[in-house]
């Protein structure tokens, strides 16, 4: 059989991906804009979410739900929308001036060059709250369920630690361990809610939330270095925004710290981990197993 | 009978919160910090939330859940707790330079000004999105009511929008109806989800919970009528924060589109429409009703 090349699969990844994607894109888009939210936020809200983005974080709640036996179409979709809102909430907070100072995201200017300052601090709250919004809304005897995880991955000890450790405001361990504790919660802890979240709308056991939790914890991890090559190795026009950034800012990045080799192995390693911390389902985890592997060899 | 003076109403408002806000403030430091939290997040964390305020909007949640008949303590407390969270978030980024460019709140240098801007936004982000958690991890069967009432006051179409309308981000009507449309999103939208949620705490009727939320509204009216008056007439060491400054950034006000005494007749009105619109429950909302009273004449 001949070697996988990246560009087989970055394609087979968006195949994989687009079903979940579209199904994402159409709930996001319904679910979106309550009544009686002002036209101009309305405006940035959407600018912000729809018609960009791969939708991994929802697909992975898709996946998840329906490897542990699938969950109420209604309760996936909002788990899903949720997930992802926290998702473009966070790029739009990292992004602004005193973050990252990003103007440039997914190929398009981002929340504050495009809007202005204040309108990205507040889109911002407005997607994080209307994630939690949305999930309350299911109305569901486990949207509460639902909203725990999705604060415990989103939150102070989850995805803002994360932001926190890396713009250096906390301490991190030293050496390869700080930049995986960022990864852990910077980039992991939003898809373990995801998997989790997946796992919960199905009813699953909590030998089976956990698993999906350390799948993802892996999956996170390896997405991360494999971010991290990309930021080396990538061509801007494909990956949406500026290759080097990160070196050029002096952030430590598996890369840096393992050279390329050195990072592409451990990104395999750690696929080969999340594989294996899959629950024992059986056949209906091979989609996660498929999509762990595909990331691995993407090019954006 | 001596008519009350603006000091003794000060007096005994503060009389009538004390115990609710001692009961909040053990609450928040038993719950603002989870585990695993870093350190530097957990402090800038702890000085946007604990040691001041006067916790109007938990008390709000305490009075209407008793005058409702009560609800599970754990579920009110964890109520209680949020809705001041979600406050405190709000201020943190209301007073970002990109907003309103405060340096001083309650007396104390603002989160920007003492930790930076990024953990500003932050530790904003953090308080948000615990406040779900916190609701999250009642456990309870009607913590998800409770988070779609919390995420309706405080979004996109609630207090966000509020903001933005305030900084000129979106249309408003034009005159004093724009004025009343920034204050019933910014200011009454949060007591709304107060008042709100402590009868859903209690298990209140539908009917119960809609009337609940007309006083709220007339009571956040009101708040916000007499706030215009003490930023005009107010004494900087009392109020906590600089006098004078809504008016100097032509920000329209009650005051300035009533003239003082104009405001003061506005705020009387609002009061009573505020106590004529709570539920018929008898003698138990008569709390309520008084802490409407003395807030119109309080000085600060």
């Amino acid at each position: 059989m001949k070697p996988m090349t990246q560009q087989d699969a970055t394609l087979t990844v968006n195949e994989l991906l687009a079903p979940y994607a579209a199904r994402c894109e159409e709930d996001l888009d319904r679910l979106l804009v309550e009544p009686d939210t002002p036209e101009a936020l309305a405006e940035a809200m959407r600018y912000c979410v729809l018609g960009a983005g791969k939708r991994l974080r929802p697909a992975l709640v898709h996946m998840a739900a329906e490897a542990a036996g699938g969950g109420p179409e209604d309760l996936v979709a909002r788990a899903a929308a949720a997930v992802e809102l926290v998702h473009c909430y966070s790029m739009v907070h990292d992004d602004l001036p005193a973050m990252d100072d990003d103007t440039l995201r997914r190929g398009r200017p981002t929340a504050h060059a495009r809007f202005g300052e204040a309108m990205a601090i507040l889109v911002g709250d407005a997607l994080l709250t209307r994630a939690f919004g949305i999930l309350a809304g299911a109305g569901h005897p486990r949207s509460a369920r639902l909203g725990a995880e999705l604060a415990a991955g989103a939150g102070p000890a989850g995805m803002i630690a994360g932001q926190v450790a890396d713009m250096a405001l906390c301490k991190v361990p030293d050496g390869f361990e700080g930049t995986r504790f960022i990864h852990l919660r910077k980039t992991a802890a939003l898809f373990r809610a995801a998997a989790r979240m997946g796992a919960v709308c199905a009813d699953a056991s909590g030998a089976v939330i956990e698993a999906m939790g350390g799948y993802a914890d892996y999956f996170g991890l390896a997405y991360q270095v494999r971010d991290d090559l990309l930021d080396v190795t990538g061509d801007a026009g494909i990956i949406g925004k500026t290759p080097g950034k990160d070196a050029d800012a002096g952030k430590p990045t598996a890369a840096s710290r393992l050279g390329l080799d050195g990072a592409r192995k451990l990104g395999e390693e750690l696929t080969e981990q999340a594989v294996a911390a899959l629950p024992p389902l059986g056949a209906t985890t091979e989609t996660l197993a498929r999509l762990a592997r595909l990331l691995t060899h993407r090019i954006h």
